[in-house]
């Protein structure tokens, strides 16, 4: 690959993002990662996460620091409003997977992103969780993503978040499911 | 209901719990809520998200404060690791509502908590998101959420988590999924 005039574009570096892609292409090991958060209830329905080891390119890894969430329910739902609510936490890892997949496309195609801003809305009856009907699902029954986006051509933009959309593990996760194991120590 | 000796147990308003049930029962569209988030990108995969206001029990409502979240990717996915990925919030979504719904359901059932701790496990194969291969989903393969609990019983522990775990929102879209639509404004 040669050297581009520009090899940082929107913030990526994409000359560091080819050589990662070539990386993997030469040993896919590379790109078997194991995230992780551990979680510690405090009160009520308030508890914190800590994110801080991973596993991936074959090594543990960490963050550079441990990074810690609160969550709770807010008053109306008999918590303390001590951070948002789990379904929220959900919302801001669907925006944020498809924004960061938006910055990394468009830097790989050479568009240009001058503001990448999104709302998430999801609508839930709380009947379900409530254990007040048991027609009604307990997760969310729709989310809508709204993105407002500007920078180069608007057609190479709407083509960018389409591929974002098309590659983004939480958009994956979050519309298809995924396996979930539940095991308890009770002592 | 007669006042009991203990209306709080395990933090948890147990008076107002039931209330909050008597009132939804009474008015089924009380029970109807849209969380939401917004989004705004930085640089490169570094985006940030903020919680604020939501609609429930028919009005406007919003958190006691703004709450503000970074999102990014390590180094190692040339990220600049100014908040954990976006994947990793999926997580902790997960462990803070099953474990927010344990604290509901052992304080209903006259439970009581000394810990309640989890980790939880995410393995993705990055060739998906990577573009690598078309054989790799892009999301996680499956996910294993560990808990140690401890207070009363061991059987009614378990079973306070296999409640929980069967009226929990972010389990339910986490393993089922959800539609998502996405909408752009491309300027």
């Amino acid at each position: 690959m040669t050297t581009t005039a520009s090899p940082i574009r929107n913030g990526v570096d994409t000359a560091t993002l080819f050589a990662t892609l070539d990386a993997v292409k030469g040993d896919t090991d590379i790109a078997k990662f194991q995230f992780r958060a551990t979680n510690r209830w405090v009160s009520g329905t308030h508890n914190r996460s800590t994110i801080h080891g991973f596993h991936g390119a074959k090594q543990e890894m960490t963050h550079r620091e441990p990074f810690t969430f609160d969550a709770d329910h807010p008053p109306v739902l008999v918590g303390s409003d001590k951070g948002p609510t789990p379904v929220e936490f959900l919302l801001h890892a669907l925006a944020a997977c498809l924004t960061a997949g938006i910055a990394n496309v468009a830097a790989a195609r050479g568009v240009n992103l001058t503001e990448v801003s999104s709302t998430v809305e999801g609508d839930i009856d709380l009947l379900g969780i409530l254990g007040l009907s048991d027609d009604v699902r307990n997760g969310y029954q729709q989310i809508k993503v709204s993105f407002v986006i500007r920078g180069d051509d608007p057609d190479k933009l709407r083509s960018v978040v389409e591929q974002s959309r098309r590659r983004s593990a939480v958009f994956d996760v979050v519309t298809n499911g995924v396996p979930v194991l539940i095991d308890v120590d009770a002592g």
